[in-house]
């Protein structure tokens, strides 16, 4: 008689369990269904071969994004509850900066059998909190072992009826506009390595909080382009100016709001933060959370206040 | 001035890249983009912050898995372009398995910075192609930086109207037939422990061919319940079994086709083939390629010959 993949028992039931390695694979997913509650548009969900989800405009988003412990995040650093919020942050942003809403997320989850049981809920809690912040609940996903905990997070999302917003749709006289933090992520990272802890900088590194609503807002007031703000302002903006075969140029005054900082390299350049960077035509009247920083011109590539910017303008992960 | 993310620019553009590290993250992403042909369903490919894809019945079918170097796969063993086929074939066997048809994937490649260009152009044609012998386009993706090479493949698809085949719709009086090889993989893993590369075992290892238009198949023979056999027939079953609150006998001689044959055991347990089982209402007429191998009874579990079976039923990634 062959008893495995027991569906629906908590965690609680997984008594004596107290790493990945106990627990099981199966165990691990039956605790996952269990902690993690179905959405508005989760048809079926964890446990079975692949999940189901509504997709009303006949149309779905879709992302996936890795988070890898050693590189995009540090276990020492990073409380459980944090990874699952920045695992789920990344993909969900993306949704947004399609101009869509978040609907669903699947989670690829591979650490290693000593990962201990109280991590693997926490984590799971702060995944489930930011999905949930975003309108989306966890449909479904994958567990392996792996020496470090490595995460693949993939997003769905829904447009209702609109179409996505592109990285190839800005035109000469637009405004650039975000929605978000910018350089906080990034700062906070620089005070983690210095060796602070308490600062909201830090928690803007280990959790950051992307402004979902704004991507669908943007779309409805008519963006031209969209994208989030995860490798720093001048690489994404550039990928905005390269599809759109366009210049777009920084106002730094804008950027700083009106005074010269200290941070305005981390601001140009930070990563992480998943905020919003958006062009709209000119004349469109823009909420408040919404900040013009620049302008698209003729031209290609961007640049700062009119001129080339030196330094390094980004992250790449192979360089 | 930044110039990064040109977008569209073939794998022969990225002139000196010699492997991962030198193309760069973004070389990466607009080598892919080149490689990858959009689909029928795609409506925004690779390039962007998400796809878009279309999901004509209102609902789409999404999946997420690993395959992880030294787990999964050796690269001394798979060439890239097996790889790449396998990578594909977890996730659109699961879509298989819920009746659907896969129409896009979504790729996350992380791996070192040694990774040679040649084996990444290798290993995308052979997830295309796997991709396409499905119905499917690649459309979207993620890459980072690992010291192995670790994949996360997440597979959307189609239901065409046609309700989920579930695990749990299983009801006493059906037969379970399946579709598809069974041990086959796990031999030819073995053969490969032992030396042996050339057999067509050893290829049914390093490149799974699940049948996927079974899937959508037994969905409109009125299948009841469905599975990919990706941890072994007895274990896979058991899922069946459990979520349907039934039992289900396996009769050898009908698995081994009237004989007994030594292979019985890997037949039994042994994972990786992805083939598909289902149950299937009795007196349904089945084509050739599904064979019945059993029945579902009152009971729980999974019975073979109507005893239990004493032994490792199938693989945790965890034990």
């Amino acid at each position: 008689m062959v008893q495995t993949g027991c569906v629906n028992v908590p965690w609680e039931a997984a008594i004596g369990a107290e790493n990945l390695g106990s627990l099981g694979e199966f165990g691990l997913i039956d605790a996952l269904s269990a902690w993690l509650p179905a959405g508005p548009r989760t048809l079926v969900g964890i446990g079975d071969d692949a999940a189901v989800l509504a997709a009303p405009d006949g149309r779905v988003v879709a992302t996936t994004d890795f988070l890898i412990e050693g590189r995009h995040f540090r276990r020492d650093w990073s409380a459980a509850a944090d990874v699952g919020h920045k695992a789920a942050a990344r993909s969900l942003a993306d949704i947004a900066a399609m101009g869509a809403h978040a609907s669903g997320l699947l989670i690829a989850l591979a650490g290693p059998p000593d990962l201990p049981v109280p991590w693997l809920k926490e984590f799971v809690s702060g995944l489930a909190a930011e999905a949930s912040r975003a309108g989306a609940a966890v449909i479904g996903g994958d567990t392996s072992r792996a020496d470090l905990v490595v995460l693949a997070v993939t997003g769905l999302g829904d447009l209702a009826g609109r179409a996505p917003v592109l990285r190839g749709g800005a035109r000469p006289g637009d405004v650039l506009a975000v929605a978000g933090p910018l350089g906080h992520a990034a700062a906070g990272l620089a005070l983690l390595a210095s060796g602070v802890r308490d600062d909201p900088l830090v928690a803007a590194q280990l959790r950051p909080a992307p402004p979902y609503d704004t991507g669908p807002e943007a779309a409805g007031l008519g963006a031209t382009a969209m994208i989030d703000v995860s490798d720093g302002l001048l690489a994404d903006v550039a990928h905005i100016a390269t599809a759109s075969g366009v210049r777009i140029d920084l106002n730094t005054d804008l950027i700083t709001n009106g005074g010269s900082t200290p941070e305005l390299t981390l601001m140009l350049t930070g990563g992480e933060d998943h905020s919003l960077a958006a062009t709209f035509p000119p004349g469109t009247e823009l909420p408040p959370r919404w900040r013009v920083i620049g302008e698209v011109v003729d031209g290609r590539g961007v640049t700062v206040n009119g001129a080339a910017y030196e330094g390094q303008a980004g992250w790449d992960h192979f360089r």
